[in-house]
């Protein structure tokens, strides 16, 4: 009943025909990307969303993910996808081969993502925040914050975070009070808490990097005043094994509708020693770098969107060519299926037609995005990204 | 928190001068009904929704109706509201007083519904069917049948059920398969499944009078060979006191988000020995008569979405002035109570519009049913209304 088959034959025609393939492998780094490549990769992931995570999306939001002890336990009593996940190296799609990634163009990882999203959201959305924060650090952390989390981020053996907003601050992140105070030693601790963090804390990775806004040691007041933090659950020793618990935990999780099984937390940061953090980039400047995840994570939900209207249609469509009522307009002998009827094959039509133009917007983003990140004459620094209230 | 008040000021606005109370109070049998009455009606039907029905509604929702040992249970643990509901006298309001009903007008009683509906939808379910079939029963119920079901219905004491489809149907009610025979003594066994069965089983009430379309004996195939048949969950003997319990039971309850307090069923009759049914008018008639049922029920739908729409606006009415967020445009201080922002009152004055809007129109009608039912004019014999699927 509840099954997904990934839409590989449309999701081939936006690739190839309407947003152009040849387009986005001409950039440089993309040469090897061809439509044989493309094919290959989408139906080993097809495989992968509607043999493994479709079945799991049912049964993982009757169970729910539940905060015991302390910490969030996902879904038990099914296999987790993490394992096949990280192993066929599905989420480092987009990313650099340096890094671990598959340097594929977003324009096929975005085709990927519509997969997992579609075939469980609950679960696509803990890809979706990582390769967010991995957006954010790859393009604003140091080259030693890059070495310590980019490739086990990359791989999806840890995961990432982002935390934004606050009980008394909802949109307006000027009135965010997790503050960050200078140690001794030259580094930083957080206290505060934060709401909304969706996979805030879960037993899917080894570890979690959140990606934290707090307020500078000498921060002023409003958004000018904030910072961006890099605070893992588990500290990494030099040697990439992990260290100490840090101190970050999840208060209580939302209750989300159909995506129970994702934990969305309320963390607290700092409520014993303090939350050992490490900045990222400059002082002062948190809004603006946090922006480049932000900003991924938008399009990413945007997708979801996409992503459930086909899964929706798929339904409808299977229901329409199962469910038997009523005759046929034209005449029949006894009732027939409602995809006989033209006022259903209308509305199948039109959520058709609606998701094409959908997916053709999006992956022209996507492909946009490309040319942005790899057309030889983008600046090589960092462009500093126009920040505001979110 | 979720505390719902009626609207007494907007109601009685549109009740007084928007649809206009002396065109109803006009009519004959209703000149007794004027403000003051109206006033103290509405009121006093005000604390019942707001101090009872609405506290109740979250806990109802969480605990649900159960389908135990082949009987609903509703919720426990909480006080169950038909007392105050059947002594106020409020299932009857827009009931002949030979019946035991107030006789007020359908005006004033839409103007009840509003409140039980808005406070507690789950609930007000229950008087809405028994009120649908009440109306069906004393147009076209022999007077033996009036006598012996619609004193107890009136009152509320027993309730009544809407039974229309069943599973291989949907709206086309033409392919319902429920059949009746005929018994030696002349009268009628049922045999079928029925679903979405409002309240088709619960404890509210000592008795359940299910209104049941099924084929007649000798029907022809499609809607033309239906009757209307009356199936009491309880027999009820000559001397109105309840006798054996009849072959009428619930197989199952669908989840209904946030009427989970509401049973939804799945029936079942005449597993055994077949239930005991008697005819409602004419055999082959029985879409017509029920299309009385279902036309009420359909207004008192669409007055729940007034209603939803009543008590959302009272939420966020109370949010909008409790929650602290942003400073306000002209400039202040600090954060403000969000009602100050500009888009958000926009937000507030249109759903209060469109709550208005809607009010002013369902009440209309029900005026217009005042002027239908009273009017001296008015047809004596019940005008037969015209059938066609649902």
């Amino acid at each position: 009943m509840s099954v997904y088959a990934a839409p590989l034959r449309d999701m081939r025609f936006v690739i190839e025909d309407v947003v152009g393939l040849r387009r986005v492998s001409a950039l440089p780094g993309l040469e090897t990307t061809d439509a044989a490549l493309v094919e290959q990769i989408l139906t080993e992931a097809g495989k992968l969303a509607g043999d493994v995570l479709a079945p799991l999306n049912k049964v993982g939001d009757r169970q729910g993910s539940r905060l015991e002890n302390g910490v969030v336990r996902t879904p038990r009593g099914s296999p987790t996808p993490t394992a096949q996940f990280v192993d066929g190296g599905w989420n480092g799609a987009p990313f650099e081969e340096e890094w671990g990634g598959m340097g594929l163009p977003w324009l096929v990882a975005t085709a990927l993502q519509e997969m997992w999203q579609g075939s469980n959201l609950a679960f696509g959305l803990c890809p979706l925040l990582t390769q967010a924060a991995i957006d954010a650090l790859r393009e604003v952390g140091t080259d030693e914050q890059k070495r310590t989390y980019l490739p086990k981020l990359v791989t999806g053996e840890w995961a990432g975070t982002m935390n934004l907003t606050e009980p008394q601050a909802g949109t307006d992140l000027g009135a965010i009070r997790t503050r960050a105070e200078k140690t001794a030693d030259g580094g930083y601790r957080l206290r505060g808490q934060k709401i909304y963090i969706t996979y805030g804390d879960h037993d899917f990775t080894d570890n979690i990097i959140h990606l934290v806004l707090a307020r500078s040691p000498d921060g002023i007041a409003g958004t000018k005043g904030l910072s961006l933090y890099i605070v893992p659950k588990f500290l990494v020793n030099p040697d990439g094994t992990l260290g100490a618990r840090n101190d970050a935990k999840p208060l209580s999780l939302e209750h989300k509708l159909g995506i129970h099984a994702s934990p969305t937390c309320v963390m607290a940061y700092g409520e014993d020693e303090g939350a050992v953090a490490y900045l990222v980039g400059e002082e002062n400047r948190g809004i603006e770098y946090m922006f480049i995840m932000m900003n991924n994570a938008r399009l990413a939900v945007g997708l979801q969107g996409l992503a459930v209207a086909e899964r929706a249609y798929q339904q409808a469509l299977d229901y329409a060519r199962s469910r038997v009522q009523s005759r046929a307009v034209q005449g029949s002998s006894g009732p027939v299926t409602i995809i006989h009827h033209p006022d259903v094959r209308r509305m199948l039509m039109t959520m058709k037609a609606q998701i094409e133009a959908m997916r053709g917007l999006i992956y022209d983003v996507a492909a946009a995005i490309d040319v942005a990140n790899r057309h030889p004459r983008r600046p090589s620094a960092p462009a500093p990204r126009a920040g505001s209230t979110c």
